[in-house]
């Protein structure tokens, strides 16, 4: 799954039908969690109950009644604003959010993942990126005007607030939807053109939302030592040790897969994502726990969290505000709580600026070094998630030489049913992207309930990029497929160039620590070559039966982070691409592992490389094998030996005999 | 010349003898410019004339002078403080800088260019990185302590003064040594820990440095339209429109590089960089100038800066106090001035922080893009720079073969003189680096009146890292060479993967605007296959007869600035090396000019690639032919073609015919 890529799963319409409102229902009542819960739902929302959309009327009325808030002090506690700020994410800055918390969606019409907008009285702004340039434009309601992002004449929103507003004006935001360090950024910024920002306690689109989806009250699931590698309070031991190691007294968590992996818990809050909404703080004698009770109101779940004191979710700021009174109280105001960067503005702005330590949350580096039981696990899972894959690319050969007619949709669900089949699978790890043709050239395509119909044809290029969550691992995966017999020059060039780039960042050998982004332009280095590049990073990180999109490090493009440091233990994925706009996409994708590089000419013990977890054939007659070096054919060769010595046992294991003889036609040398 | 560089011509010890008095006034006195003025001061300085270190009965006396003024509260401006901060730079951020400021120099001895200190009641600790570790050892007088920066386990400043000083101190430093940006960021991080930066009025350095150099008062020199290619007119026209842009009403400028440029002025005052010590105050309607009157007194420097209302230098400080109370008054409190984020941090704190936009200076982005006269003196003046190159490589080969023991010293000087001899010569442009043997594994190394004395053998390692100043151009190249009939093969090995990794990144094709921290690793791959590196950047910018390290963009691996996009037009070196601690170092290095990649099979047109302004020929016989590509291979002989194509016909045309056969010799295909 691309970098960029904040798949989101089909959101039901703020217009519900009642066979929408019965399936929500469903969706919300606690359902056993590896289970495959969020199959039936999506299977069914692919095939359009969410398409209905608000007439113009309703929307017009819509941002009228929002607007008609911009006057209310009660709501806005201030004398009224010029404008509000709503980016799209939750309280916890999440990349995925519930439908619950999909307020831009509600607002604008606009379902993609990444969007920023900016209502004032006349206008309403919508940013977002390139990848959804055209379902915004078919999207966005009537009053709506899209603000290209990543364009060489794009404009920033602050800038157009500094262009486009008088000094001196108030602009509402919700403070729970700012990340710690950029909503103080963006309260600075404005604050230096004489824009107020003015926190809002209440979202303002809460207001006007009548028909909002209710949030999830699933209980959690519990993983045990044997299942994750190590005890939650040894977890908490080492978030301690460095709290000292900073000075600090105490941490406050909100970022969800933080909280998940700390206490060793796994939620269905938010689909994909196994994560439950959630806040902790954590400081050198306790932790508390902020969450729905009813989550965790079962008995194993009690046992689980027998170390935390457990407090309804609605306490959080409450008590962060009494602890942090407290704890300067007693320790004659030098307690001094560690904000990670990305906690929510509100409750961070509870504790006295002078009092806090602004950074990367500790646990992400924690988190992303993976421990053997998670790397078996990841490895495990990889192995059964590539027999499903191996099933499906038959099963799709073999519908497309029958001459059965397959949509986007129906491999996707097909795909889905038979990860579904695997031990230990929880569910799909983000939306699968299951694109023919011209979709395909779309890196973050989600076939819809029309685009989806169309047909994996013989001569069509096909692109699918899914993964799966399991109780062992997390995988993600791209393959480009074509059941054409004699394959078009120019798609096997770029598809080989994009392999050379996917193998020659695989082999690469490099020092332990450098950032990421230095390694990123080996990928690109065969397509550059020839003017071509693709506009998405080369990989990003990967959590352990988490998120599958983790930080702090991958190997990106255009956003630096200092934090995003390659060290041995991370997961990361490579995943180069090519896209012809009018014709097809190409993406090659694998998880790996990075490790030691061992027995080099220097003798340096430092330096890393990468080892595949990912087991899938790539498609052969696909490749121009003139233009692979030889060392380039060689990391295939072994690659392809690999997949068979590791996905065949399994296959033989499970008697899939057909599967088998696949795989080793698929894994010959080139 | 390395990315870290901050090569520092010799500086005069404090305790000056008569005979380096005689000489400091010698160079005080206004030399022509367009002469070789560092040439004779330099030649003896390297042998010993600054040498003579305090003894340490003195070096105590000072420290204890230096530690009374912390109790003193007319000068620290508070009830006294606990510590000083003193950073090794002068009140323009400078990289390089005059005697007059090497306050460092003064107060611990050393001599090295980067270095941070914090002096407390009991300790003064020295950051330095580890270039100088060995240099910073043998030159710190008693009572200092070496801090090194760069190692896993080194301590940052302000981390060490958390946890070695007490909450609610103070502690004083000079605004004028730092960088807005950095400045705030250090002020606000002790802040946060409970201590209290104090500014002081004064250095404390210069309350007890009795024998300091005065500043130079050289007069500066002007550079038409047609040596520059724009009138400074139209340059400020170009500054004030982005200054709209930004929405601001004047901008500061304190670094000596971006006025020089902005006024097509250059000076002498500090020694390599062609700049002179000003302030400049650019608004929408007018242009103020402080500088030593002296230096512009002549009438030719009168009529260049007829546009300019120019002040005294002292005069700065209350001008922007005035400037900026009279124009919020103009303009209701509205006016805005960009401060670019290296401006010292005490003219920057005059302006209330409201009123002020913190960027990069519009000026770096504007001059790093060499218009097409400056392009052409660029290429110019390389041509005739390689002359001397050859003629140095012949004269040392020919000294060599004779027998004739050649040292460090001596080789530099030499081609200091050959230097010199060439057509719009001015100066070197940083101090040669001429290193035999394990001097050359030292990427920094400087020749001292002792170390340089090594002779340069005929089975040695010689690199020779140097450029010039010449009024049309500014040139940095590196070579290394080795006279040995059959060179080892494990140095040839290290020659030619330092020599795979120059083409390789010479041989790129890029999208226009990608961070250069991007494309650094291609010089690094052959390496890193291996198990080797170095340690510093591969490539920076170069300035048009200006500072040889010139902003915004590098070709950088650790620092990521935002600003550091390559675009079409910049001047960047490549000059990756290797270096063997105890037996040699490698480094190939040319200047590159950032150009249009034409002829791409995809049809973008903004793509780039690099085209070399050095012509200097790689000495072949290092190279191992087997572990060069095909193409790497065509790069060379096509490289040393035009060597010859370039070089040849002006050593033609100065009847150079010993040099002309050499150099036909050494372009001859691989």
């Amino acid at each position: 799954m691309t970098v960029l890529t904040r798949c989101r799963r089909f959101v039901i319409s703020d217009s519900l039908n009642s066979a929408a409102s019965a399936l929500l229902s469903l969706k919300r009542s606690p359902a056993p969690l590896n289970s495959k819960f969020c199959l039936p739902i999506f299977a069914l929302q692919r095939r359009g109950i969410e398409t209905s959309m608000p007439s113009m009327g309703v929307t017009t009325n819509k941002l009228e009644r929002f607007r008609a808030l911009f006057a209310d002090k009660s709501i806005v506690k201030c004398d009224g604003i010029e404008a509000y700020i709503l980016p799209s994410t939750d309280a916890h800055q999440s990349e995925y959010i519930s439908d619950h918390d999909f307020r831009v969606k509600f607002l604008s019409g606009f379902a993609g993942s990444n969007a920023f907008t900016i209502i004032t009285k006349n206008e309403a702004l919508l940013w977002t990126d390139g990848r959804y340039f055209i379902q915004a434009n078919e999207q966005m309601e009537d009053g709506w005007t899209l603000m290209k992002q990543g364009l060489p004449e794009s404009v920033d929103p602050v800038d157009w607030m500094v262009e486009n507003l008088s000094s001196s004006v108030n602009v509402g935001f919700d403070p729970q939807l700012f990340g710690y360090a950029k909503g103080e950024a963006l309260v600075k910024k404005l604050k230096k053109v004489q824009i107020n920002a003015v926190p809002s306690e209440v979202n303002l689109v809460d207001k006007i939302w009548e028909d909002r989806p209710a949030a999830s009250d699933a209980p959690i699931m519990t993983l045990s030592a044997e299942e994750c590698g190590e005890l939650s309070s040894s977890k908490i031991q080492r978030v301690r040790e460095t709290l000292k190691k900073k000075k600090c007294d105490s941490v406050v968590f909100t970022a969800l897969d933080d909280i998940a992996w700390l206490l060793n818990i796994r939620g269905s809050d938010i689909c994909y994502n196994p994560v439950v909404f959630s806040v902790a703080v954590v400081s050198l004698d306790d932790v508390a726990l902020f969450i729905d009770q009813k989550k965790v109101a079962g008995e194993a779940a009690q046992k689980h969290l027998a170390h935390v004191k457990i407090f309804d979710y609605a306490e959080a700021p409450k008590y962060i505000g009494t602890y942090h009174k407290t704890s300067l109280e007693k320790s004659g105001a030098s307690h001094k709580m560690w904000i990670p960067d990305v906690t929510n503005f509100f409750l961070a702005s509870l504790v006295n600026s002078k009092n806090i330590y602004v950074a990367l949350s500790p646990v992400q580096t924690m988190k992303a070094v993976k421990n053997e039981v998670e790397l078996q696990g990841m490895r495990d899972c990889h192995i059964r998630d590539a027999a499903s894959h191996v099933q499906f690319l038959i099963w799709l050969q073999k519908q497309i030489a029958a001459g059965v007619a397959v949509t986007e949709l129906e491999a996707a669900d097909h795909f889905e049913k038979l990860r579904s089949q695997r031990e230990k699978y929880v569910s799909l790890s983000f939306d699968t992207i299951s694109a023919v043709g011209d979709h395909s050239a779309l890196p973050h395509y989600k076939a819809g309930p029309e685009s989806g119909k169309r047909i994996i044809a013989k001569d069509s290029v096909y692109l699918v990029d899914s993964g799966g969550q399991y109780r062992d691992g997390t995988t993600d995966v791209t393959r480009t497929v074509c059941a054409k017999e004699n394959p078009d020059a120019d798609f096997k060039k770029m598809f080989t160039l994009v392999l050379k780039g996917h193998i020659d960042t695989a082999l690469l050998k490099f020092p332990s620590g450098i950032n990421g982004m230095r390694i990123d332009m080996v990928a690109r280095k065969p397509l550059w070559d020839d003017g071509y590049d693709f506009g998405h990073g080369v990989g990003h990180g990967v959590g352990h039966f988490l998120n599958v999109h983790e930080g702090p490090a991958g190997i990106a493009y255009r956003m630096y982070r200092e934090e995003g440091k390659v060290v041995k233990g991370y997961i990361l994925t490579i995943e180069p691409g090519f896209y012809d706009a009018s014709r097809w996409g190409i993406r090659i994708e694998n998880c790996y592992e990075v490790m030691e590089a061992k027995g080099l000419e220097s003798g340096a013990t430092n330096y890393l490389t990468f080892a595949s977890l990912t087991f899938v054939p790539i498609q052969k007659n696909l490749i121009e094998r003139s233009l692979l070096s030889s060392e380039e054919i060689d990391w295939l060769d072994a690659y392809h030996a690999e997949c068979l010595a590791k996905v065949g046992p399994y296959l033989q294991e499970h008697n899939m005999k057909e599967e088998y003889e696949w795989l080793q036609e698929a894994c010959k040398p080139l």
